[in-house]
């Protein structure tokens, strides 16, 4: 564990949350677009805990709701994913690589279609906006690109859905998995989706006014207090276990979707117009890596993330934590699809790990 | 002070110099163009004396070069800028604002014109690969963007030219300001320009293998030892008395160059063909806010960053910092142009500031 400050200023974004996060004890941020998420608040263990069998409240307003408005906004979406967006429902969440010309990943975000004509990126860690305003530019679309005004809230862990009922009222249960509805809070509507960055169940909320942020927080805290209801945010023990993929973390935009196991979001045979599809079309099958889970049975010091054998590179580890639950140490790296050919494990520092697919099925491992 | 640890992992990037950074005994961090940026080592202000009295090496990497290579690199440049850089000369570094349509800051680099058809866009804290790439694939540009693999190792103070001309040799003494020469560092020649994000003089190396960023960092240390070379980082203190402005700091994406006093790097009559142009001269003389700076005569607690007037925000503090050599609490503040019209102070948590022109100028202050 660092021991490192987080040097915090205008730069790294305080959000409409922030001072409640800090009267709740936060103990370490990371910076993620540009803006602070709490990444722990009692150590990684404990919140790990309180997430699989409480609830959390989780301030991620830094996944930024990139919209994109106006009449060319489907098609912008559709040129940034090789994902076939045509059937999208409004208010329903997709997750969706999002990949250029030559088939790197810029980004892996939720896309929503919020209206026909608005559609919303919620990004992982790099700047979107960027990249779509000079698609827009560069294609002479008629669409309008802004980071907007929203700021996203999670409740997660198995009695988020009791204590997201208590403040939102009863249509919540009947929110299937990346829908939505618009439901009241103090009379404004805001958008609460079935879903979040862990496998424990919950609900985003889409917090649109400021105002609004910390009588929500505040709400939340009140009607889950019988709950266990406690201040988290992603974290990384359940993100790994779960196989949750990290983007700058487990692939960055020289990674393809393929070598991440994204094959299943690449809708390779589709008549749409997508930047990506072309280079993608020529990668699938021949890409030369592959993310893949590997599984140590104590736990592991790491030094260099390099995988070596026989003095030859054959893997990057990207993420990696212990499991208290599973009593193993677990990675993600990404290997070179040569070694998997003809190896099932690996040697880390002088230790034997076993190579598994992703995501990790703790009952045979 | 905060005392939040950063979380790191592989998506908060190390560098080459990073184990070296740690053994010196950094304490703070920030994040930077998804990468780790040293911010102090011993404490702001004792970082401040020896940065300004001696000799420091810091760890910019995070300076990501967007290299732009290709036939119509020139052409997407300046597109990209509104600053005409018809005229720049190989090796000379331009300090130039990049603009979108709106004539939005989108990041405020040095150009570096390193070949005829290779530019290097060394950015501030945008991803300016993204923009680029998504300008270049719409307007169908033949170029190559990539971000380089070029970490830059600055060495800032009054003693920096002594200790780089240890290093690299008696030409050093010849560069000027903003110009560089490839010179040997074992064996393998690397760009040394006069430049850095301090006052205090001084050089940036663009280090272009990471097998040498050890060596390099050792020997500058080395070759400094009577010269009290330090570790160090952009300094806070610094850069304000300096007046550096900090994108995602001072300004944004909502602000336009004129609102940041950068007028100078704008070449509204000019025959090229910049995104930004047409809105700039829209904007000229109708900009509504100026960043400007504040002092007041005692530390101060900021609560809250916007600064009201009878009920009115009239203000917005993006940066501030205690010079201990001046004896004054500085800040930098985007106002609105209405109230400095008017007014030749303000009022901050109950304490009168007087409001002066960026840089300050301490013989009037």
């Amino acid at each position: 564990m660092s021991d490192k400050i987080l040097s915090i200023s205008r730069r790294t974004r305080a959000t409409p949350f922030t001072r409640r996060v800090e009267a709740a004890g936060v103990k370490g941020y990371t910076v993620y677009n540009h803006m602070l998420l709490p990444t722990f608040f009692e150590s990684n263990e404990a919140d790990y805990w309180s997430l699989c069998e409480d609830v959390q409240v989780w301030d991620v307003s830094c996944e930024r709701q990139i919209e994109i408005l106006g009449p060319d906004s489907e098609r912008l979406i559709q040129l940034m994913t090789p994902r076939d967006i045509s059937q999208a429902v409004i208010g329903q969440g997709m997750y969706a690589p999002l990949c250029d010309e030559n088939g790197g990943l810029v980004n892996d975000p939720v896309l929503i279609k919020f209206a026909h004509d608005d559609w919303w990126v919620s990004i992982a860690d790099s700047d979107v906006r960027l990249w779509a305003r000079g698609l827009a530019l560069g294609y002479g679309l008629d669409v309008r690109v802004r980071e907007a005004d929203i700021w996203p809230l999670a409740v997660q862990g198995p009695k988020a859905e009791t204590l997201v009922t208590r403040v939102f009222g009863d249509e919540v249960p009947g929110i299937r998995f990346f829908r939505s509805k618009m439901l009241a809070f103090r009379g404004k509507k805001v958008m609460v989706m079935r879903s979040g960055y862990s496998k424990q169940g919950g609900f985003e909320i889409y917090l649109n006014d400021p105002a609004l942020a910390e009588p929500l927080w505040d709400e939340l805290f009140a009607q889950g207090q019988d709950l266990g209801v406690r201040p988290g945010g992603p974290n990384l023990i359940e993100r790994i276990e779960s196989g949750l993929l990290s983007y700058g973390n487990d692939m960055n935009h020289h990674h393809n979707p393929f070598e991440c196991g994204l094959d299943a979001f690449i809708d390779l045979d589709a008549d749409i117009e997508s930047i990506s599809l072309p280079a993608l079309r020529r990668i699938a099958g021949n890409h030369r890596h592959q993310l893949m889970g590997l599984v140590f049975d104590e736990p592991m010091q790491i030094d260099d993330f390099s995988i070596t054998a026989d003095g030859v590179e054959v893997g990057d580890i990207r993420s990696q934590v212990w499991s208290p639950r599973h009593r193993r140490h677990l990675m993600m790296a990404m290997m070179k699809r040569d070694y998997l050919s003809v190896h099932k494990s690996v040697v880390v520092n002088g230790t034997i790990g076993r190579i598994v697919d992703l995501p990790f099925d703790f009952a045979t491992i």
